[in-house]
């Protein structure tokens, strides 16, 4: 099978090398020779444009940031739908809006391309462990083609229904997530100010009903001071955006995720969009300084 | 060892019955026959008042319900402190304000009375169960004699710190727990509004980052709409109490533990205070509802 990929960061390159370690033929788009190199190393073809690379790709995976850039991959000058065979399928990882997945998929369906949404929850670790949570929106018949190209990067494959639906999904999870980090970070920070003991507070935490994967992976980054080596906190500040507008257009009260929002724009106001997530506890630290 | 319990409830009984398993002759103490029934029929005594079970007690449990049901048990004409025998522990399993826990426990010094403060976590199924986190604030050397007997009631058992320390860890934990429920009920909400299938989006959420306890237990009962055999949401009520009138007497900035109360206040005043926490989807629904 002829595969390409486009978006090579911290979350592409390890998806990438998986499904070359999963034995398909890889072709790659990037901007910079430096971001293609591991996987041209790994026996990559480095194409010229998504359009060229798309001309000889059975499946195309993407992986870049945002709407915007998905959005420029697929359908601007050089983009993929100008060299797509028909029958092939784009594969939209990166968290978008439902409408923009929605409306890129319609586009492609009249060039007879099919397309599913297909984010992942789990993290430049879960993407190196190949354990990531993979949540797909399109047709079943297209689901059901890429769905052992998913298992090489994946371990919970689901596919939650018609196009958009993997973004919506994609969506309530950063919404569930980002929620629990605030409640995570004004826990310890109530700690630490009681004069209680984060780190123990933490573990103790972990043993009850109050535990999570944010308490684990986030907690400890709080607990640690350690806020450089996460999920940069941009990026979940672009996905907040979307659940808040995908709130607004359906008016759907949303408290908690407006709140977060709020500290999540303080923290991207202070310059730390490159901080991990953790680093809402200094938020509120910054809330209630002494001194 | 002669061991006490007073407060039979949902939590209580289940303990008591467990250290009674364990080899320890049980006294208890109950304002209803119906209540000490269960723990009479396996082998306890049932006495008259607080202060006559505390004086045959080394050890006495209590899991009452509030602050001032605590403070009645123990310092009220009929309480514990008018009976203990100099020595004794005292041991405060409910979740009450770590002021009142420090206060009383300086109270039952002066009588020669120890005193823990060690809420759990872990609910009902938990205390079934004997696998409770126990989170214990107090002297060290009165938590080693007590661990043994906590060891009957649950599977993490740890001292946090000195007095009141056990109740500020609860605290802690509530608000982690509380904040991310309302984070779980606002993506269930969103999924089900956008027309994704809430069942299927809350299994995927459990494969990634946004997995937790809360996702788990409280999710379900969202997407089942079972809101009758859980934890009163009325305790969580009293709970956040405690962790809002610390952040207020401390001056610590707690905005979405705030914004939490708000959602659980909206609960209590439709008469619901003995829903399970998942009911707070409803309040969602309510502020977002299409006739």
């Amino acid at each position: 099978m002829n595969l390409g990929f486009i978006g090579l960061g911290a979350m592409g390159r390890p998806m990438a090398l998986h499904l070359i370690k999963g034995g398909h033929r890889m072709g790659v788009w990037a901007r910079r020779a430096e971001s293609a190199a591991p996987l041209v190393a790994a026996g990559a073809t480095r194409h010229d444009t998504p359009a060229a690379l798309a001309a000889v790709s059975d499946f195309v995976f993407t992986m870049v940031t945002a709407s915007n850039d998905f959005e420029q991959v697929i359908l601007g000058e050089q983009g993929l739908i100008h060299g797509a065979k028909p029958g092939s399928v784009v594969v939209d990882m990166e968290t978008i809006s439902p409408a923009v997945a929605r409306a890129v998929a319609q586009q492609l369906a009249t060039s007879g391309i099919d397309m599913l949404d297909a984010p992942v929850s789990g993290g430049p670790m879960g993407a190196e462990q190949a354990t990531l949570s993979i949540m797909a929106g399109g047709k079943v018949e297209v689901f059901e083609r890429v769905k052992p190209l998913f298992e090489c990067m994946g371990k919970t494959v689901t596919r939650v229904g018609d196009s958009g639906a993997g973004q919506i999904t994609k969506a309530c999870n950063q919404l569930a997530l980002l929620v629990a980090a605030q409640g995570v970070a004004e826990a310890l920070h109530l700690a630490g100010r009681l004069g209680a003991d984060p780190a123990k507070v933490r573990e103790v935490m972990m043993g009850g009903v109050a535990a999570s994967r944010v308490m684990e992976l986030f907690g400890k980054r709080m607990v640690e001071r350690q806020f450089d080596n996460g999920i940069d906190t941009r990026l979940y500040h672009k996905d907040l955006g979307i659940v808040l507008d995908l709130a607004h257009e359906a008016c759907i009260a949303m408290p908690a995720g407006a709140l977060v929002m709020q500290q999540v724009n303080a923290l991207m106001g202070q310059g730390r969009g490159r901080d991990d997530l953790g680093a809402l506890i200094t938020v509120l630290e910054g809330m209630s300084a002494r001194d």
